[in-house]
């Protein structure tokens, strides 16, 4: 076993706007039962991190805080306790993992509800103070505390760093969002809204589950070329497309009815009204990238008129970690995931890589710390 | 076999706001294969019908036609062919009827979608010009046609007209509206928004489904009055309480939660943004009530963040006629659904009882032509 | 707080068949974190503790064991750490629990398939020896040791410890088995085949569900009379009808059909083939009795030729504890679920209890140590 | 339009096990309203059409009749009416069709239960009198009667006569298993049991579907070939394997647990066994194959110990015949569909086609009348 330093460097954000510091920050002493410390060999960057980092999140966020929090890691020490992954898998040190905000399993919505996303216990990494025990709960730094009710996947060995560090956020959302929905059929047409990182994986994801066509409405031309790469049927540019001219364009192949599903990944409120607008009457429209505190005005009467299902789908629960590396596994020789990582950074790069993020320069980079 | 007459008093609109005049209307003569040709015993007034003879729907309507959609009727004349109803019971002349919407049983949404109530190609009884055949399209009148693709149900032997009536519209909506939400279970705490036909027949409905507790809110105190009668466990006055009043009052009795499951049934848009407010994370939410042409502003991360299932419910199928004549025939004997009746009219005063429904001085009152 | 002595009358099975006996069983002096010691205050008598103490199990058992199951406690110690019920209610020495067999939380079956019963890694109470710590895993004992991994609910005030007791398994395995069964629909006929505990339950259940028509198949005499005191509409005695009978009986209620939804707790392998003969096209057979060994011939082509789902319902998860003290707090005004308790006994009237229900002449007797 | 002869020439069967007799049968003069004359241009032989002429089915056939139900044919005339097919398209003479058994739509299966599939009025195709109107019911024949309450589809332009056939039933039964299995998820292993037309469509589904692993088991070689080329990722030859190695070999691919799903095609009743055991706790098992009069013994304990659903599907809605001819025109780039199509036969060679058939010398075969 390697010595394990008393300290670790780390990406803090002390005043929102502000750049972000690297310090040195403990290393807990003790591991809990349970609980495990690993050394992070990536982190990607999500648009949340810059949400954060700028303070425009709607959750209150109390600082310092330890910024990033799509990571994978080498399990470097373990708690007192039988170790294995939330899928059953035994946990050894040298082990890769990916790990989930926690959930107590001992709530309405753990237990009753059985949505352990929505535990009323839950804490999540990256919004916890990194100035007290266990300090590591953000995933730019070179090591990271994974708590013991957290859930934790061990990372199948052909997966490498930053698609397994892309599968604990933003592919884990998108599975969860496919549970959601419960079920594509061979014969359904999805509109994806949204060629971010969402998006583009949610195209790959509905072209695997055998949807008859799939298209992916967003910008710039750079992201909806992976859209493509992805096996997404059609792109649909918003910068040279009105939304009265794809819902033209979309009822005109669905013989007037519109998609079978609709599924949003945008983060813009109106977003909603045009995916109200594209769905057929009986349809299913997944929710996923509403985060802000924005607002949009609809007719509610298209909800009854057209008896829609309308479904949110928030975040992903220890299952979709799962399923997210188990189909990168699965489907990395035929999907080019890579397209997706734009660029590497080392942690000292970490105001590059945030400030390329804010400006739309990147769709997702990795931190190696 | 009765004589049939050559011509039906009936009850036509003929300019939208101006008072409903009893015409004699033709009687077809020849009543095409699969067709029926009723004695309208009771037709229950709607809100809708209100709507449509002021003009304030937002579906066109070509005017003449003949008001009123709830009928129960008795067959006169049958077309060629095997008539059984809708549920396989044989049909004779002499028997009690409701009936449905036509559905084509021919296009995407009654083969692919399997939801005959978005039909393509249905025609809606009380919309259709009542000056060309088959001319009895709506329920205001002697005598009402029944088209060969309409779905049409035996009336149980002890279900009286003027329930037989209601379940065609109110309660069918209602009914359908529980298939949609698929399933009440037995720890559910359900909010009911509105104290209507529908709000009332829902809470009578979600109690026999066996929630733990049923909430109403809507007003006035008379209609609330029936909400208890009907097995509400509790009613909570607009009129008397604030919005603010009643999420906090709903939240203290779920241990902070909310409501597992909401029902809107009010048609007042901004009820969306109660309705949202009420629901617990991971609940659903019905809306039945939404048909008008007003809007509301709403944030559509709360879709997101509490992970909702938000569910439109539409007419009904005929599979929801047949449950609603059911479920009177099974629960009248504890339901006093007769409460719902407020008064009986003659055909000759449709225009005092359209008067009175439309200044919420009647809930549900019956024309007996 | 009481002092907690050092140990604890417990009812042990050393020897399959023979009687057992009443020892001094360690209270272990350490209470793990996460684990509870309570006092029990009824153990009530299941058909799985005499199939047990009879050696017929088919799931092999290594003696000596403590008897005992479906117990209700009052909290006497706490181990460490922060104690809530599984629904998120504190709990704190004085509280009355039951509590459920364990799952890890960290398994395939915990994690991705979400179904906890099916632990890969479960311990249940009454299977563990009780010569090593921490030795109080049967119900039948004057302490009772709650295991970290295990589910625990709190028991309403109102709810009486005869029926708390209940609900720790015959209750949460018929709540189980409605929610493998995914909704009762408000025209459904439902019939139960069993009169035993679970059958006169599931008869209370489908009732306050809203099922149009229950009937209950079974014997003898005295456990139909309960069917119909718990709200079945008819119940069909086996001592005095034949499966022809039964089915001519059933066909001639629904025009033919057959039952919409047949639920099966007989413990008898032929039952199933009245059960798939009972049913009618495209309907919904839940099997829960079945635990033994024994075999039947089947035609596998009734299961495709009526288009059927048989549903298999084990036990229960935690979620199903806590709806059955629900049903009972919020029902037992309504239903005389104490015609159930058919006896009580002391701890050291061990042998008569089981003697008794070996041969049938109690339905629920409880011990109350 | 083209002058329409008399009499068509058709295979008829006049007692069972003799050879098939090529006769003239009468051309209806009337075509009612709502049906349709075609001319067959091709019909695939099943194995049911062998088991029908050979006496073995089940279901009791009133001899004589035409043999074949897996057909396509041109629309030569067209009763009154307004003619569009069952998703909505406009019929004209000259279109390609297949069509559907008869569903009465107004039957309790129809409407309430909405699974016209199990209408209690259905008229089959192959299993009426060819001595009576319409005389023409089969598909071995120069031409066919669409019957007014038969569902019809229109084909694809793209989509050849041969795949079309096949889509009519093999395929239409493949994808109403899939609906009744009610979703593939990325994750799931998949067995289908049968390498017959039916498995081996089911393994291309399944795969589209997105399935991470799908096994099929069956014989001979040449048929397991095919499920490769289909996108199978193993095959499991019952030639050369034994149920107990093919069971390890299963579990050990996932980590002991045994597959999500098992989906049976094998007409055997001792495959329930060996799906049974093959499938995971908490698996779904899909049942199509089961036709026949066989029996087989089961332990109902599995059912409950593993909590299985076993889902029945039978035959086809209008929906998977739809649903089938659009899986061909979106996947028949991909998958090489034309591999099933064994051999090509004129009409006056049906008996050599069904020796053929009977002695599982042909996968499926192709009448071109």
């Amino acid at each position: 076993m390697t010595a394990v330093p008393s300290s670790s460097k780390a990406a803090v954000v002390r005043s929102f706007g502000s750049p972000v510091t690297v310090e040195e920050v403990p290393i807990p002493k003790e591991i809990e039962p349970g609980a495990i410390l690993a050394r992070i060999e990536a982190c990607s960057v999500c648009g949340t991190d810059v949400h954060l980092w700028q303070g425009s999140l709607t959750t209150k966020v109390e600082l310092p805080i330890i910024l990033g929090h799509e990571m994978v890691g080498r399990i470097v020490s373990l708690g007192v306790g039988n170790h294995r992954d939330s899928a059953g898998q035994p946990l050894r040190v040298g082990d890769r993992i990916t790990w989930t905000h926690t959930s107590c399993g001992a709530c309405f919505f753990c237990t009753v509800a059985q949505e352990p996303t929505l535990c009323a216990n839950t804490r999540r990494y990256m919004y916890d103070r990194m100035d007290r025990f266990p300090y590591l709960l953000g995933g730019f730094a070179e090591y990271g505390y994974v708590m013991p009710e957290a859930g934790r996947i061990r990372v199948p060995e052909n997966v490498p760093n930053e698609l397994a560090s892309l599968s604990s956020c933003a592919l884990r959302t998108v599975m969860n969002a496919f549970d959601v929905l419960d079920g594509v059929g061979a014969a359904d047409v999805i509109v994806i809204q949204g060629a971010g990182p969402l998006g583009l994986l949610a195209t790959a994801v509905a072209k695997v589950a055998g949807a008859r066509r799939v298209m992916t409405i967003g910008a710039p031309d750079a992201r909806l070329a992976v859209a493509t790469e992805f096996g997404g049927d059609e792109v649909l540019s918003i910068e040279r497309t009105s939304p009265e001219e794809r819902n033209e364009h979309i009822k005109s192949l669905t013989e007037g009815r519109g998609a079978d599903i609709v599924m949003e990944f945008t983060g813009h409120p109106q977003a909603i009204n045009e995916g109200l607008e594209l769905i057929r009457r009986g349809g299913r429209y997944v929710v996923v990238g509403q985060l802000g505190s924005g607002t949009t005005t609809i007719k509610p009467s298209v909800i009854v008129s057209k008896q829609l299902r309308i479904l949110g789908s928030l975040s992903g629960r220890a299952k979709a970690y799962w399923k997210a590396l188990e189909f990168i596994a699965t489907h990395q020789g035929r999907i080019p995931f890579q397209r997706m990582i734009s660029h590497r950074y080392r942690l000292d790069e970490i105001n590059v890589a945030l400030e390329r993020m804010k400006t739309y320069q990147e769709i997702k980079p990795v931190i190696e710390p």
